[in-house]
């Protein structure tokens, strides 16, 4: 694999023009083509421009309607839930957040919840809108079922990240942005490249056991409905495998109780 | 060890009298018997009455002041910031959750942030009071230094624990209320009472590496300012020791800087 560079600038607008050949409209491309050049550019390639083939089958699929506008379906002086309407994530969750950062602004504190919507690249880019604001902010987003509970077998739940982010008085805010499993699934694609064993604590087989064979594993993941990723904590509870459980839990539960409205 | 069974009412109304002969008023006797004697009737022994001891050295070393009152130092129509003046931490916490969920109530959203004040008990407590009356709760607290950051070993953060709790339509809310830390110290403590080597990834040596050895960790725990307890995921990065840190991170950070002001 060879490595280079590309001005930052340079690769933002030509991921937008690639993404409006795709069918993108302009602000939906503008947004997109952003997240995933800022995911690059920070050293985030999982979350980079190499997603765009994933982006192209979500509208090949059928998955993704680019030309959708997010709607909000019920608001309230502090809060407001909006129906992304299967339009693009990225461009559904500026929406959503600029106008929690508004009601921030006049009534003291913000919330959104999102439905309908898909993938809206690194969480931290919506909390930070808040924190660049001086607000504290948070995202939380379920995502495709790729994890097990503890002392589990079937795939559940998602990755689930979680994102806080604290202003601070200089350039540089507090931001943790994570997914609350071990690794995200990337990390696995990077060791299946390397034909390397997992550490153990990564992911469990088809019978919920601990594994670390890497080519195995992505089998069953690719077959079957079983196996899957581990929360942070690893398998049971000895090393804490139940409290990163309960934080991916969280995310779903907070998720599809406030996107309901 | 003998076990036996006692009746929850006669656990708080004797420990109500303990805490009162130790110099507690009666109202913060009845919170903090309250907080103790939840704890074990839901099977968390490490936060019950068992630490009446604690809370009777806090109060001879001069560390608690009982009579305290807290005091609203700042004041907004969504927040509050409590000073406790080093009073009761159950009833310091107590005295700002009734009024983060009025100020829901009334507003919409409700925010506390408690300075000089101290051991609060079980973090859900206070959390759930938000949930009973139909609110999303959040509760953070910082705690004693006890652990290392991420490839560290000197001890510079608390177990930090965090707690959410999502009400339900049903009598069971949702509540999450975990240290950020793989165990709280009451953990090595119940390894130590069995001669029992920990499990690697709950705590590192004074030279920051993993370690087993039970004793030889109690010793430099009680003796040292170095080695301690690792956040949730364990040493390095490998298994995520560094989200855990993150989390333990947030919350210090989130205490430190809300409770200014």
């Amino acid at each position: 694999m060879k490595e280079g560079y590309i001005k930052y600038d340079e690769l933002l607008s030509y991921t937008t023009k690639i993404l409006q050949k795709l069918g993108y409209p302009k602000a939906q491309a503008e947004v997109t083509a952003w997240i995933l050049a800022e995911a690059d550019a920070r050293g985030v390639p999982s979350h980079g421009v190499g997603r765009l083939e994933f982006y192209e089958s979500n509208i090949k699929s059928g998955f993704n309607f680019p030309n959708a506008e997010p709607e909000i379906v019920h608001e309230t002086p502090l809060s407001l839930v909006v129906d992304g309407h299967h339009g693009v994530g990225p461009y559904v969750a500026e929406f959503t957040m600029a106008r929690v950062v508004e009601k921030a602004r006049s009534a003291g504190a913000g919330f959104g919840a999102v439905r309908n919507s898909n993938h809206f690249g690194m969480a931290a880019l919506w909390a930070e809108m808040a924190a660049a604001q001086g607000f504290i902010g948070m995202s939380f987003c379920n995502t495709r079922i790729c994890s097990i509970v503890t002392f589990g077998r079937d795939r559940i739940l998602g990755t689930n990240p979680i994102c806080f982010a604290i202003p601070s008085a200089g350039k540089t805010h507090f931001i943790l942005d994570m997914a609350t499993t071990t690794v995200a699934h990337g990390k696995v694609e990077v060791y299946e490249r390397h034909d390397k064993p997992m550490p153990t604590g990564w992911v469990v087989d088809e019978k919920g056991a601990d594994t670390t064979d890497i080519h195995g594993f992505q089998k069953i993941y690719r077959e079957k409905r079983t196996g899957g990723h581990l929360f942070l904590g690893g398998a049971g509870e000895e090393l804490g495998g139940h409290k990163g459980y309960g934080l991916g839990l969280f995310v779903d539960i907070l998720c599809a109780g406030m996107s309901m409205g």
